[in-house]
């Protein structure tokens, strides 16, 4: 800053030209070497975006719900989806990952499978091979082969089965969800109207190799998914232990990766709800720690889930929490922290504590901004912020995405990775809508291809949690790099 | 922060503490000492905000619009609307300071009032001894009096007035104003309405009086008001130049003064409209120099005002700017920047454009947290930020005001000023409700009664283009601080 000091007389357009380049030198980034044929990608994505600006209806200012028809249209999303996005899917959530649409059309029109209404005019599933037993404020149980058959046309049924497992809606987002509590709320009794479904251990499978086939095509190598790894129930009553859900988990992202040998693979965070208490998390950490020692190459690593605002802060299970390196046990701490607009509570203090408590990467962080120590310890701990701007956005956290507390992030280069959160539940899919968020809206006009490249391979995250030995690294990095390189040629010139 | 390196084995309450308090002790007021009285004002100011915070409502979470019957029964807003504001309220501007129900009940019954209806369902005004020339695109005028005395009831038409000279509304805002480009429309249109009304030589006269009236009974004791200084129009039609409207400023300041001897007094921040072209501006910087050496005690300085969006950038009229410091000439600059949502355009760069051309504060600057360099300097500069809260969330910069940018500046102690902007306009009244936002909301839960006493009297501001020598600024200062002992001790214990 050596050049500013002092008073001027006239603004200098050299001095203003180094200025402007300097502060562009800082971002996310913001020191990349182009190739020329980056160059006139990047060039092409500036020109789409400055049309994207002129038109009335610019999508990160609006709601993602009215959004989205123009952002697929948008070339330069369709651009995104080409992408190779190597291994950045780090924040997604276990029955999120894959299309409502895939799950209604397909498994809710397998055999045994039951509906019930609740009193909450919401929806709950069972598959059972005995009728199953009454749910308490349910509706008796119907087969949904029966109701289907007594239809001339079952697709008002099949809407609305949508419309129940998705927060998604075609009206107007603001009147549907009037506040922060009315989404919860709604976000929550989706989860619970979808449960039925996904713990039905034939589709739990199918789910999950559906999910990791939504999140390949859209060109997502890798993936961490936090997962409840809830007991799974077969046909006939019985249930499945944790263990087993997660080896599962395990054998199906084998099976995924030999059938496409460019996937690089997946790896499961446990999670816990935040709302449990103190004896519970003992035990659920306990156990964390058992299965990240019997399942190394596929468990990443422990999380808490759950409205933070409702839930027990960090601080509160500090002890269950400190088990891990009081024994000198490895147990990879993934938090999420400042999912909130609370300012200065109990559960504000999140992210410190999670820096306190040694996490690898902050979900969220979205207070961050508001506290200028922890975001210093962030940074130099490499501590990654998984920034996640639809699912913000639809939680109410922020309007216009460009003014998403990350647009400041990314000005000063912090280590940050894109994320998706629970696409499916939002109406999204994979990676590619937030990216377009994070590119076209808080990104800004001049965040460039530069900026993109740095969010797919920022060293600040390398795969250091990740199963793949260093030699596995050095070629998943080879592989992204020949994708990249693909990429760029094919889409640097106009067709 | 050297405490805090190297992996800890289990997170150290005491080390917790101290961070906590490292972090507290970085905000604005965070190193305030406190006096025991303070210290129980501000226990009692807690226990509010947390009561606040309870509600299922929490106003600044909500629009304006809608939280405004809600502030106005907290007793936190009634404890703020007391406190004392010395010279704060640096970010006013000339026709919407004071209120619209004062303007409508009294100005347009006065006699020789004209009225007429544009063909876009506005309104307009002129006082007028023979009846008024016809206007384009509007109804031929009639004679208010004339029109009331034909209802029953006229007030249904005051309120119709009303509603067209202020942009508040009790119906839902998000729908009256589903757009950024709408509210902007509204809010130009509603000046137009307003017109008329203000630039009548009576009535400008008693609507400044009424405005400093207004902020002085909302404990404000100093203000900035950005002004047009227009034509001033009389009866017969004959005008008065810009050098008698900023003269009549001055003579009623004085007058007001006068009979207020605790006020301290106001000046003129002399504003043109950013649509004007470069041989307009030249003109008019050339005449603020003018008016600047004719009018040192009133005239602070010179602004551009309007949408920046759609207006010129600062860096567009460079040369037009640059004459004072090259003639050697004092004019201080309070240049609006960054009033946007748009990253990287050349608006963008106002911020920095601002700075360069050596402005002494910066009039919103809600981009600013995306300018890592630009915050350096600012802060280094010691130029304050204007922040006005409301303004910002009714031009849809920001919904929920929990988070506003400003909530990260405040963490970190950048030098910045709450005010206000066109209060009338937002059915707000000079200081307490953007007092109220920024303590309840963004200030978060832990701004105490040490970020209220920064913030008004944070040294970054001073005098320093005050028209107050140093003695009669030791004066000022001492004069606040009886008010604030007053105030402090009259409201620490619960009555
Ligand atoms: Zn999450
Ligand atoms: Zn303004």
């Amino acid at each position: 800053l050596y050049c500013v000091s002092g008073v001027l007389a006239y603004p200098d357009p050299g001095q203003r030209k180094a200025l402007i380049e300097q502060e562009a030198s800082m971002q996310t980034g913001g020191r990349m070497v182009l190739t020329d044929a980056e160059k006139r990608l990047d060039a092409r994505l500036f020109k789409m975006k400055q049309e994207e600006l002129m038109r009335a209806d610019f999508p990160p200012a609006m709601h993602f719900f009215k959004a989205r028809p123009l952002i697929r249209r948008s070339p330069i999303f369709r651009t995104l989806q080409k992408m190779p996005k190597g291994a950045r899917a780090l924040h997604v959530h276990d029955f999120s990952m894959a299309s409502v649409e895939w799950l209604v059309m397909n498994v809710t029109y397998w055999p045994h499978c039951y509906i019930c209404f609740t009193d909450s005019q919401s929806i709950r599933f069972i598959f059972s091979s005995q009728w199953p037993k009454p749910k308490p404020r349910c509706s008796p149980w119907t087969l949904l082969e029966d109701l289907r058959a007594k239809m001339v046309n079952s697709s008002d049924l099949d809407n609305s089965i949508m419309g129940n497992v998705t927060i998604f809606t075609d009206q107007d987002p603001e009147e549907v969800y009037p506040s922060q509590y009315v989404v919860w709320e709604r976000f929550e009794e989706a989860f619970l109207a979808l449960w039925g479904l996904v713990t039905y251990a034939p589709v739990f499978r199918e789910y999950y190799y559906q999910g990791l086939k939504e999140f390949y095509q859209d060109n997502v190598m890798y993936l961490e998914l936090r997962a409840l790894l809830p007991e799974i129930y077969e046909l006939d009553g019985s249930t499945h232990d944790t263990a087993w859900t997660l080896k599962t988990y395990q054998d199906i992202t084998r099976q995924f990766t030999a059938e496409h040998p460019d996937f690089f693979g997946a790896r499961i965070i446990f999670t816990v709800n935040r709302g449990v208490n103190m004896s519970v998390m003992t035990r659920v950490v306990e156990k964390a720690m058992r299965l990240q020692r019997d399942f190394p190459d596929i468990m990443a690593g422990f999380d808490l889930v759950g409205r933070e605002d409702s839930g027990r802060p960090l601080w509160y299970f500090r002890d269950a929490l400190s088990m891990p390196s009081e024994r000198g046990v490895t147990l990879p701490f993934f938090f999420h922290a400042g999912e909130t607009s609370e300012y200065g509570t109990e559960v504000d203090q999140n992210i410190l504590d999670a820096l306190l408590l040694n996490t690898s990467r902050i979900g969220h962080g979205f207070a961050l901004s508001r506290h200028p120590l922890a975001k210093v310890l962030s940074r130099k701990r490499g501590v990654a912020v998984e920034v996640c701007p639809i699912s913000n956005q639809v939680l109410t956290l922020v309007k216009d995405l460009r003014n998403h507390p990350a647009a400041a992030l990314m000005s000063e280069d912090h280590p940050l990775v894109i994320s998706s959160d629970d696409p499916a539940m939002f109406g999204a899919s994979g990676l590619s809508y937030d990216f377009y968020e994070t590119f076209v809206g808080f990104g800004g006009i001049r965040s460039n291809i530069g900026s993109l490249k740095e969010l797919l391979t920022c060293p600040c995250l390398s795969f250091r949690y990740s199963s793949l030995t260093p030699e596995q690294q050095q070629k998943a990095l080879a592989l992204w790099q020949t994708q990249w390189d693909k990429f760029v040629s094919e889409n640097c010139v106009l067709l």
